[in-house]
């Protein structure tokens, strides 16, 4: 066990990275691995850390539909949880879902019970499970506002459905991209893109694609250092920053 | 619904690309989805296809212990279901365990019920409560022996403990390098390589790498074609095929 030091007077001190947990407040006075969370420790200004910890820990809701993608959402899922983002999983009930006939998973809320997120996430695998359902499409509809909504392959036709692509530039899986435009023919629907970001609403490409645009909302959020240190420590080494499209509120303008 | 014709004497038709269910045996007529799994048609040889039908379909075993990373097995997991591998999840007993903290998973196995893998799996993320358990690591010498061994990440310290990395070249998560060169120094650990393939044990550096572990294994056993494939399907698009090293028995040649 390393000595933490919490009430340091030092200006500079070993923290880990954000992982989440009660242990990223810990000042450290020696490198290291957090012997909480098992992470390296890293030299920061105390100044820095403590202004980092103050921002909103923002809460991320994934909604996965039984035959969802298990690379869809797993890419997402470690990007948020690394940036100390507050990850939990909804679906129609809280019976459990298969994920690609392989992953059988509890969610930890139903659509009835589901709270506030700050960001909501649709993924794609089966994704009519969700876009058939009206219950499900209500509820998207009439969930508390998020900060952001955002869909990896073709949980796109899920934020479709719910009318939220009218006159947005968006994209999705490469083999459903017609499909998409023929759904949602109001929507700009571009294919050959990692992702495109509305502002509010993040469509990205398919399954991997994901990672990049999980990527690319930490950096607008919490700032490209964050996200690189990210992909660095996930190993995502042949990730580009903002290999994707940033729209202005006119349909396919980029910034 | 498009007309299947599985009596076909064509020397052509449409199938889709192998997803491990029964419409991989499936011939259109023309091209399209398949209507069962939605994966795209292509046009095969019927010849080639039925030899590729014939082929022996691998049981995958994912050993996942309480707080696994979900990145580390996921990306294997979505590909080895599109190579058409039959990918099942095992852990010490059947309760839930949670993933990175997030993701609530049910095994469908327990290491007293676990049926023969052909290839068998373990990922980083509290490797320690793998490690640290004898009953998971007498599983793991005694269990009827695969035609391969799967590490990623710090997956490599289960190996290591159950004594199968002792004069192999190996690798693991770039923060555990120094840790597993400790723990295990009769094995040679490389830092800055992808994958290393020992004929068979295959261990991958961290998270996102097991991406292209589990694809270099494709590739072994199914052919370049197969996995470049699956790649793009993925839409893991900078995938670049052998970016790792195969040795020889002799440790640290590389073929």
């Amino acid at each position: 066990m390393f000595p933490a030091f919490s009430q340091t007077k030092a200006k500079t001190a070993y923290f880990c990275e954000p992982c989440g947990n009660e242990c990223d407040r810990i000042a450290f006075n020696k490198p290291g691995k957090c012997p909480h969370c098992g992470m390296a420790l890293s030299l920061q200004s105390v100044a820095t850390h403590e202004k980092n910890m103050n921002l909103k820990r923002l809460k991320v809701l994934f909604y996965l539909q039984n035959g969802v993608e298990v690379l869809d959402f797993a890419g997402p899922m470690e990007v948020f949880s690394y940036a100390g983002f507050d990850v939990a999983v909804v679906s129609k009930t809280k019976d459990p879902i298969v994920a690609q006939g392989v992953l059988k998973i509890i969610p930890q809320y139903s659509i009835d019970d589901a709270p506030p997120a700050d960001i909501l996430a649709f993924f794609g695998g089966a994704a009519g499970n969700a876009t058939n359902d009206p219950a499900v499409i209500k509820w998207v509809q009439n969930a508390p506002k998020p900060e952001y909504y955002f869909s990896v392959c073709t949980g796109a036709f899920i934020l479709g459905k719910a009318g939220m692509l009218d006159n947005l530039t968006v994209t999705t899986f490469h083999e459903s991209i017609e499909e998409l435009r023929k759904a949602f023919p109001k929507a700009k629907v571009l294919s050959n893109v990692r992702f495109v970001d509305n502002g509010k609403i993040i469509t990205t490409a398919g399954i991997s694609a994901g990672i990049d645009g999980a990527l690319h909302l930490v950096e607008k959020v919490r700032g490209r250092d964050v996200a690189v240190q990210i992909a660095k420590y996930m190993e995502y080494d042949k990730w580009v920053p903002a290999q994707g499209l940033v729209v202005d509120k006119q349909i396919g303008t980029a910034k």
